[in-house]
């Protein structure tokens, strides 16, 4: 199980974080950046490479202190297949030094595309006689506007190999209202997403209660949170938009069980740009980072004891 | 306006329909997969190379058929970097034998992430002071379960780039039902996605009527199609699900408005697997492909008749 895998790390670690690593170009300090474009000129390589060395430096500087990561696709993909090369370093990297791994790709597709999806973040890719495997990711985020032909085939693989997912049920970001409020019956979208998903997982619960189909809730709809944590009460929550976003430690306490398990709240910004605010031009972007991840790791402790 | 573009496509071909380039490893012809193994070996490379001999093929043989290509992305991201990289080459050879280029990719995110997933697809990537295209296609599939903030940023890279896209509105899947067909107040789901879409891109009205957002409306649902298209008058539409999944060209029709304009309907695996049934073990898989395309053509073409 592997939210079983999450957690048992997340205790270790007395640290229900994750950081994510979306990396702006503008988020890669100057001299990384300097470095790269030296070696390989102004060119996709050239901003690939910067986000691989920043990535390193900062799984480097966390690894003891977070449980986990989680690289967002968009900033990998546009910078082309040069930058999916790069995803892939950045998950082996990770995965070597012990972290979990999400990839943020909130992926939706039906049938045998959902299945190619899961193939290449969780599974392996069938060639000729060969079972190969490419991103190789702990965990992905799926998107289920398609209903469950979008999920079902990443549960598939992940019962064949021990990992798990996260669909999107109330997400963080103004708009989401817009569809995921509407009232629908006696619920409303995201209540049917959330228990869409936990009813598809059902029959697959780990050692601390959680399936393997997680959900995404944002902290900047505490209220929310905290009613769909009654609601789902077999459904581990990633739990974004602490921070930058606006969500605090207290609202984000509502996503943890009684016994501050079932959930990880993630942030990026305040991490990989802790070193905007040490007036050091990036020379210290490690320690500002570490120290950025400790003190919400800190935060957050004051309203969730982990048992 | 992209979608002009496109109408001026099919008119001149006669041929409202999209090739989709899904490939699913059996779909690649014996011969052609053999080549690529003996070159590369049974690794990633080597079927990501089988792929892009086959699309290279099959676009020689069809770009005089159809006006439109859509590579799905999934299939190519299950071969990790190398799969990219060879979705990267389809695209560049698509657009030089002036095909008009949709990849299916189904994003969706928000904010600055979209819009790194718009710059990486549609616009192009700031790299030091210079702008770099990426993958560089005419148009994408979006998912907007986040609302308006999910497709917003790409929205604005159509218009500096004059390209455009779909979202999913109502997808040819069984299950698309689940989600989509709920009724909130007055509307259901997928109509409150098809009017979000429209009112989007209200204000960029192209010279044959349609804006730069399009819906993506299955075929399987013909009686939904009817109605949509009488309530999105201003809505291109990309149709999934003629051919295998069941819809017919009597189903499609009713995605064209009465000059035969405003749809483009695809077929993936009648086209790509075309091969499989002429008993040739695939070395005629150019001439079976188009073929099947004119076929396809021609069968649209007794319902659709486009002024």
């Amino acid at each position: 199980m592997s939210f079983d895998h999450l957690q048992d790390l997340i205790k270790a670690k007395k640290n229900p974080t994750v950081a994510g690593l979306d990396p702006k170009p503008e988020y890669v300090p100057p001299h990384i950046r300097k470095a790269s474009y030296d070696k390989y000129g102004e060119t996709l390589e050239g901003a690939a490479d910067a986000i691989l060395q920043f990535n390193k430096g900062l799984m480097d500087a966390l690894c003891d202190v977070v449980p986990a990561v989680k690289p967002q696709a968009a900033y990998y993909e546009k910078l082309g297949w040069q930058g999916m090369k790069v995803m892939e370093e950045t998950i082996r990297y990770a995965r070597e030094k012990g972290l979990f791994v999400i990839a943020d790709i909130k992926r939706g597709d039906i049938g045998s595309t959902a299945q190619a999806y899961s193939d290449g973040w969780l599974g392996k890719t069938q060639v000729g006689d060969k079972l190969l495997p490419a991103f190789d990711v702990d965990c992905v985020t799926v998107n289920g506007y398609m209903g469950s032909d979008a999920i079902n085939p990443f549960l598939e693989t992940c019962r064949a190999e021990d990992k798990c997912l996260f669909t999107l049920v109330k997400t963080s970001n103004p708009s989401s209202s817009e569809l995921q409020d509407m009232v629908a019956g006696d619920r409303v979208v995201y209540q049917v997403m959330g228990d869409l998903t936990q009813r598809l997982s059902k029959d697959d619960v780990g050692k601390y209660g959680y399936t393997r189909a997680g959900a995404v809730v944002g902290a900047t709809y505490p209220s929310d949170l905290r009613a769909l944590r009654k609601r789902l009460e077999h459904t581990f929550f990633l739990v974004p938009g602490y921070g930058a976003q606006g969500g605090t430690a207290e609202d984000v306490q509502y996503a943890f069980d009684k016994y501050g398990r079932g959930a990880i709240v993630n942030a990026s910004r305040s991490i990989m740009c802790a070193w905007q605010k040490t007036g050091k031009d990036g020379m210290d972007y490690q320690d500002a980072a570490r120290a950025a991840a400790e003190a919400m790791r800190d935060d957050i402790r004051q309203f969730v004891t982990i048992l």
